[in-house]
């Protein structure tokens, strides 16, 4: 079910590789990976909202996954986590997470993982593990300086300076969520303001889509009504593609907060590429190369800005630490 | 003149180090550096408005001292030139200057003043160089990660990660005074809005000092006035401590301006200190510090902010490079 059947004479396609990633509050997903970085088998579970039951789970999912793999003649490296928060990679302990994941401080991921796999254990944030996955699979092989940008429901991402990722003093690099680009602005889950999270999330964007509903101003002619479906920001794109100016204004507010961090991050550590990830990511592309040729200083312009062609970056990020630790290979 | 008579049987005192440091348009100084940090010499000229005009000064500067050190029984190790501008440090080469400084493009300083002296001869940013001397003589002696915040006439600075300069892709890391704080905000020579030397440098600061003081809301009771002096930031901060609200609240601004910029790189790059340097460092240190703890997540607060003790840090520092490279001893 979720190994890839393999010859045993063949071992490089023997060899399958765990990776595990939790997704703010939607959900619990891990998955098997070939060496060629090709996603074997992926599954999601939805995301418990106790520390007891989402470490009972991810257990559980583990030795689903190594027992499957075993039937079908494959070997797993090792596991490694992706999780939303503060990571201290080299002990395999999440330090604190975001507001969007209940029930996780402080918490050894490692220990009770490889005490029950007998495996090596690796931990990182999912932003990290996305650039990891842009270094290995995606835009970012073979380039040393670069950024990855992550608009889901929250902002996120990674950094890769010299080819290795920065975690900075105390493991909360890449808080690029949290970059603020007005001295007041909307008010942010962190507690301050003006944060491009505040202005670009998917959150952001839901909250502003509720507003414009809130003042009847949202529906416009042609857009599909589901009354039972929540407002999200699904709504306030499809407005604007449809002619809402309003939502076409906050839109482009969003797009260009987005786009002024990016190029404060550009004029922090001045990288050669700019890789957009997540949901909105395709969505917010335009502006925000339109910003970068307007607003950064000429030595910063030459940044690339692309669009993410992976699938689940943070997972198979995840799993590319756990390739690159155990078999110390280029591939 | 600029070189320290040594005693011939102690080496530790016969090295001698050449530093030149262009400081925007102020000046162009030089100075002799014994091998334990202190500044033995440090001569100053006016920076010649043209190329031809500096780089002849600049040469005639350095014969003066290798002239000078030689006499006094001193060796010169090296020279090195700390600039406004973005250099490729590798080629000795100036690729293009801020604003500041005129006809200073594409400029091999390495060739001429290598050539004139027959000595090594490095080039690196002035803010770059300023973060190498508080590593090597300041307050980031021993740390890893961090950040120095120049606030002169522009707003520059320098990011040491992993106890080594962070360069960037093209050369142009650290460009930290065009951090954006805002989507709209005050326009910046650098062609954007809402920089943080928009809002905070000296030349910020001397454009809001005119503004009040051409609606005749600049002067307050008490301040002497000097007629013949150009209105400039002094006035401003001269007025807002007796008490003129304005000015007060301009200057709260601009702190509150450059603080967020420096939550941003702090959640950029996660640094365990900040040091402030240039004339306004003292001036904005509580309202950074203050901002900090408001404003950038709990996980970066720990970051330290601390005003620069170093007199000249970018010369300081561009004499460091010399020490470092010819040397390759631990001081």
């Amino acid at each position: 079910m979720f190994g890839i059947k393999a010859d045993p004479n063949n071992f490089d396609l023997e060899v399958v590789v765990l990776g595990s990633h939790l997704i703010d509050d939607y959900g619990l997903l891990y998955f098997l990976l070939s060496l060629q970085g090709e996603i074997v088998k992926k599954y999601s579970q939805s995301n418990p909202k106790t520390y007891e039951e989402r470490i009972d789970l991810i257990l559980k999912m583990c030795v689903e996954a190594a027992t499957e793999a075993v039937q079908f003649n494959c070997r797993i490296l090792g596991v490694d986590i992706s999780t939303g928060g503060r990571v201290n990679p080299h002990e395999g302990v999440l330090l604190h997470s975001t507001k969007l994941i209940q029930e996780w401080n402080f918490i050894d991921l490692r220990t009770p993982i490889s005490d029950a796999l007998h495996l090596p254990v690796w931990v990182d944030n999912d932003g990290n593990c996305a650039a990891l996955a842009e270094k290995k699979f995606g835009q970012g092989k073979g380039v040393e300086n670069f950024v990855t940008v992550i608009t889901d429901t929250g902002i996120g991402g990674g950094i890769i300076h010299h080819n290795e990722l920065v975690h900075g003093s105390t493991f909360c690099a890449a808080e690029l969520g949290h970059i603020m680009v007005s001295l007041d602005g909307p008010e942010c889950l962190c507690g301050s303001r003006g944060c491009i999270e505040a202005y670009a999330s998917g959150m952001a964007l839901q909250r502003e889509a509720k507003k414009l509903h809130d003042e009847d101003m949202l529906l416009v002619e042609g857009m599909p009504v589901n009354n039972e479906e929540p407002v999200s920001s699904v709504h306030l794109i499809q407005a604007a593609k449809l002619g809402n100016s309003k939502a076409d204004n906050t839109l482009t507010t969003a797009g260009v907060a987005l786009a002024v961090g990016i190029v404060n991050i550009l004029h922090t550590v001045n990288l050669s590429l700019v890789i957009l990830s997540g949901v909105l990511a395709t969505h917010y592309e335009n502006t925000v190369k339109h910003v970068v040729s307007q607003r950064a200083l000429t030595s910063a312009q030459g940044a690339n800005v692309v669009t993410s062609e992976l699938e689940e970056p943070a997972l198979l990020g995840a799993a590319s630490m756990v390739l690159d630790y155990t078999a110390r290979r280029i591939y």
